[in-house]
């Protein structure tokens, strides 16, 4: 479909104030609803795109239109916070809430040991969740011991000790966001790094696995260990000293979105964290585009059947969640305040909105509806493929 | 004073799932209105801090709850769009509307050059004004030539010549964010940059004026040429190539906040542009403070004289604005889509409100107002330095 004359027009006026050339269409949003989306020339449209994967339960949800429209709600709306120094009264129930609903879940034992961090977007939640990870390496290093004048003094100069060379592994394929710390571990696509400079991090191989997968389980898992071998080679290499960079944590998405449709097993990423924990990094797992329930659980890692000592020791989330932030172990906590910090720290307008989500999650149980869906879709595709397979 | 039972137990609350030491009180938005805020406890005080300089208006302004509950706003905070591929019918107008309001403006001849790019705090506005700067720097630097393989191979492993080794000069004291772009811009105080990896790029002084500054016309003026010989003598060594990075742009706040409410005169200023223009690079004010009227103008550097050549080629908004952004010059836009892009480019809903404040703006002459209130207070604060002078 291209775009009709009154999308065209509205195009025409975009041009003259910005680069828009990756605007598709303009969007009837008062008349969209569901699954639907309108566009400015009438045109009604079955939408699987989801706002780039960000939009829970489609368009004009009345319990999201509900949840804005109360007059209590619209004062927290009109006078946005500083949430890291006065939020609002309501603002610990807010947290907590989404602790309960939200927080990652594999035993019992595990699922009480987090903290929660928000912020704006899913780049500022991997952002933070870097500087957690360095933050606790160092303090780590130190081991108690107060920091140095000369730490202080270099950090003002962008020079070690103060800033030290630390840095993150990322895995080929990878989409962590397009700020300047997210960008060093995004390896996706060309156009997202040409011209931006990087810091120096290095890339481990995600696996480039066979499908249908059970077709293809000892060459798959000849695969992934193969690209483990690879990341403790790495992990060697950064502790002798043989890295621009020293590794601190590494961070990977439950299935790679931006880079490919690109799985791996549980074991797979099991073993990562395992390697994790020996050589002493952050392990964070980025759920923005994975999370709240879009595989039939809340995040995509809770399908890694994690034991005693394997929860992740970060999770970032943004997208459908409408607020973005972290979940992070107790131990990741920094021991000083305002070093995990920025104005605005997030939003409690999009708090109210993602609260909402969570009710109608749990009223319509529409996790479980994902992966009754999901199966639905996935055969129907198989059966595409059969049908139109190459002769 | 301290804070009183309600907020302490709310901070216990909050201790148990975060970091929360930062926080001073918890808030009462509901009850709050006009400069009062009202904390937990009932207690009621002026509020000369608007939530780090976020807050145009002061608590639950009747033009902003009005935008927030007409039913047609609702549905533009309910479904969040990706801006960047699926914006709103009305978005082209209310990017026209705003530009209209509060682009900058010196001259008539000045005042049509700009365009606008939307982004959701100050942080993600500096990181992209940034990127946009080495974007420009690289296509000037291949003349119209395209991209060469080897630069898109490089760009993947984080290496040059995809990933240049290019940065941003900044200023002693100066404050543009936390994020790992911004952070390394940002030089007022260590415990934003400890422990935590930086881009090796260059810091000029700031005059170190003295004040009043009628009274030390002579000092003044040396202590700037001082800064601009130290700013020219960086900008020769990068184009010597004597540098670990090579600058490609510079950032600087028309009046430092957090490194101190440091100022300097509008010929430093426009000398440092004049700077830029001479060697190539880009030239960005950083506004996020600043802006939106807090200075008498709409922008602080509306007050440096500005003539022909003379703007900016990038100016960043971002807390009393509540989206964030910046405006460019025309000549800094990329060449192509997807480069300066995120999933949600900013947010409709808080566009709403900025298009009421700036009608409220407009109604009440309250950038005017400003600077009457503004010598006001420094009347007073001058009648009380003088009865305190020390003896």
């Amino acid at each position: 479909m291209s775009p009709g004359p009154k999308s065209l027009a509205m195009f025409e006026q975009l041009t003259a104030i910005q680069e828009c050339s990756s605007v598709h269409f303009f969007v009837d949003y008062h008349n969209s609803i569901g699954n639907y989306i309108v566009d400015a020339d009438g045109n009604r449209l079955l939408d699987c795109f989801s706002q780039i994967a960000s939009l829970p339960l489609g368009y004009n949800h009345p319990a999201i239109l509900s949840a804005l429209s109360s007059p209590q709600n619209q004062s927290v709306m009109a006078n946005r916070p500083a949430l890291g120094v006065l939020p609002g009264t309501d603002w610990p129930d807010k947290l907590s809430f989404i602790m309960d609903k939200m927080k990652p879940r594999y035993s019992s034992a595990l699922s009480d040991l987090w903290d929660i961090t928000t912020m704006a977007c899913g780049s500022t939640a991997n952002e933070n969740a870097f500087k957690a990870v360095f933050i606790k390496y160092m303090d780590d290093h130190r081991g108690g011991e107060p920091v140095s004048q000369e730490a202080l003094n270099s950090a003002m100069l962008n020079k070690a000790p103060g800033c030290p060379h630390l840095g993150i592994l990322s895995f080929s394929g990878a989409f962590h966001g397009r700020t300047f710390g997210c960008l060093a571990t995004t390896r996706s696509k060309p156009i997202h790094k040409l011209d931006v400079p990087h810091f120096d991090w290095p890339m481990a191989p995600f696996p480039n696995l066979l499908y249908p997968l059970d077709q293809h389980v000892e060459e798959n898992r000849e695969e992934e260990a193969r690209c483990l071998e690879e990341v403790r080679t790495l992990l060697k290499d950064s502790r002798a000293g043989l890295m621009t960079s020293t590794i601190a944590g590494m961070i990977i998405e439950p299935i790679q979105a931006e880079g490919g449709d690109n799985h791996a097993s549980p074991e797979f990423f099991r073993s990562l964290r395992s390697m994790a924990s020996e050589f002493k990094i952050g392990f964070i797992v980025d759920e923005v585009q994975t999370g709240l329930g879009a595989t039939g659980k809340m995040w995509a890692h809770e399908h890694w059947g994690l034991g005693e000592g394997e929860a992740p020791d970060i999770v970032t989330f943004a997208k459908k969640a409408q607020i973005a932030g972290f979940f992070s172990k107790k131990e990741m906590r920094p021991r000083e305040g305002y070093r995990i910090f920025n104005t605005w720290m997030g939003d409690p307008g999009k708090m109210l909105m993602l609260e909402a989500i969570l009710k109608e999650y749990e009223k319509c149980d529409l996790i479980k509806n994902t992966s009754i869906t999901g199966d639905y879709i996935k055969e129907g595709l198989m059966v595409l493929k059969k049908k139109h397979r190459k002769m």
